[in-house]
């Protein structure tokens, strides 16, 4: 084999390709990357941690056909420490690749790579389409309510669900849900899947942020493909039935509230300084009149806050996580958000009037000083 | 005790003094930050962990004097969150801090602080001035050289010498000896003392480089005291005699090599991605001519390149810890370096033609391929 391609470029390519390089493995192979070109095919990195699986295509040239298996986290370091200028790697039959670029020269052992595993055939049908804008943000606003307890497997994943032109995705955790929900330019049939928290995770940093570029997925009976630019990530599906979601969000409320989200979130920073990971105190939401206080009370100390706020109905005191009520700040790309309450045992909702986001979190109890 | 002072005043301060917060100790009152307020002495930080001891002061009103300890974790959290704005620190009887600034409230438990140790008293005798922007480089030029081993305590520090208007530096670990010398603007009497190479880091990341602004030294008989800004660093000396390093240092070479530093330390750069922490490999440079070939060979490939350079004397073949040759590079401004070798079991010297610095690297014996 032997190919030419340019430094930067390859490093793009590895950038994400590491991503599903497993970090543990039983199976030594996946610790490295399949190298292929062919006059065909062109110059393809493969990666599999049999989770999760991708294939990236880099512009170059092929001299030689061929294929290697070579250690991921030594290659890619070396080929980022190279010159940003054409890379040429040959790599002989006993499957020693050496690598040159200007003048520098490494060499270093690989495998044939043929007990790498192969990824699955992608059947390219009822491709779904959006921005990687789009899908990076959506995941974003929804991937820190999953559930890392891998003792609920469908908690650990985020629920997509394709009705007519919506895009929905959902994600739980047992203390809050997230929705996100965005209108796609076509209708697609009906569709559902649970992908993995850790593949979403992953594309959500590969993806480029681009509105004007986009992601085709198709959803396969026990994978999902997402493709864009030259990548391929090929991800396991999560086996079950996921919650009926639907049932436990309504539209009612006795008080509403309407904040300054900058302001609300700057308060909640400060109370989470008070919060150890050992005693989980809540943050009180003292709702009275146009103010909103806070109060966090921790054995490091005691916060004190108000803030000015639109109310309609009732006053009313709840406690929260402080932090769930962050990650929804963080979420939330609206400079005023409303919540919407019952009782202090019921939960929040904080939603758009459009309901483009909902986020329903539970309270905590506590003891009125 | 009460208090008004600027947030973003109170926070520089507190950065400071957080150098001196030990992370374990069995005194808990170390963990504090005692805060000090009178009509005559203004606001005051102290932190203390018996090694070294920071005081630092703040502009700000006292409206009531007095002092408590305050937990320096949680205190500079707090304080880091709250507004730009000002800061209203008042103290109760019961050493209860009422922290206000804008609308947030914290109240957070504090301590007497009567058994927070008292830094030792200095005596402004015999200052020595430099700026803080020299001695901010000399401590980054030399400390990469100090030995962590405690087995030696004088190796942990470096050996500050004055002798009439120089000022020397030197560190050493027992593979290299680094120096450092800068002419002051007036002379002094001869003073040496060898500053642990703990306080020297946490001086190098307070100062701030600017060449305008001074640092006075005070040398006592078992501290040395940096003042600067509002700033007093107290350092208790390493005891003991330190190496006689001169009888060392010689100016003979056989041959003697200029290289790109930029082209060299690149190829250094390379060279280590094949270095494992597990074996300890040599960087072999073949001087040749007007070539220099650097090769690499480890367990995980195999790396050459070749490097233009100029040549005076003999051939020669040498094998150097490519960490120890990167560290030099680090610490060099210069361009183009000046190399001079005798032969592969010598060590070499690294220095301008002024000696300002000098880099003595021990050499690593290897097999010829």
């Amino acid at each position: 084999m032997k190919i030419i391609c340019n430094q930067s470029e390859l490093v793009s390519a590895l950038n994400i390709a590491l991503k599903a390089v497993p970090s543990k493995t039983s199976l030594p192979v996946l610790e490295c990357i399949l190298l292929e070109a062919s006059e065909a095919e062109g110059i393809k990195i493969t990666t599999n941690d049999m989770e999760l699986g991708i294939e990236t295509k880099i512009d170059g040239r092929v001299d030689a056909g061929g294929k290697v298996a070579l250690n991921a986290k030594f290659f890619s370091d070396i080929v980022r420490k190279l010159p940003d200028e054409y890379v040429i790697i040959e790599v002989d039959g006993n499957c020693t690749a050496y690598i040159s670029c200007g003048k520098a020269k490494f060499t270093i052992a690989g495998q044939t790579g043929e007990d790498f595993p192969r990824l699955p055939e992608v059947k390219r049908q009822n491709s779904i389409s959006v921005s990687q804008f789009t899908l990076k943000e959506m995941i974003r606003q929804t991937i820190f309510s999953i559930s890392d307890n891998d003792n609920n497997k469908v908690m650990t994943g985020e629920y997509f669900e394709i009705m007519d032109n919506e895009l929905k995705v959902t994600s739980l955790d047992g203390h809050r849900i997230s929705i996100r929900k965005v209108l796609m330019k076509d209708n697609y049939t009906a569709t559902n899947a649970i992908i993995p928290g850790k593949t979403l995770n992953e594309i959500g940093k590969i993806l480029s942020g681009d509105t004007d570029k986009n992601v085709s997925m198709y959803f396969m009976e026990r994978y999902v493909c997402f493709e864009f630019d030259n990548t391929i990530m090929l991800s396991r599906l999560i086996d079950g039935k996921y919650y009926n979601v639907s049932q436990m969000i309504n539209s009612n409320y006795d008080t509403k509230i309407t904040v300054n989200k900058r302001e609300f979130t700057d308060c909640l920073d400060r109370a989470l300084l008070l919060v150890k990971e050992s005693e989980k105190r809540p943050v009180i939401m003292d709702i009275r009149d146009d103010f909103l206080s806070l109060n966090m009370n921790s054995s490091i100390g005691n916060m004190d806050e108000e803030i000015a706020i639109k109310k309609d109905g009732a006053d009313l005191m709840i406690g929260f996580n402080p932090r769930f009520l962050m990650d929804a700040m963080r979420a939330i790309d609206d400079e005023e958000i409303t919540i919407y309450m019952t009782t202090a045992k019921m939960p929040c909702f904080i939603r758009d009037v459009e309901e483009t986001y909902i986020y329903l979190i539970l309270p905590v109890n506590f003891n009125t000083r």
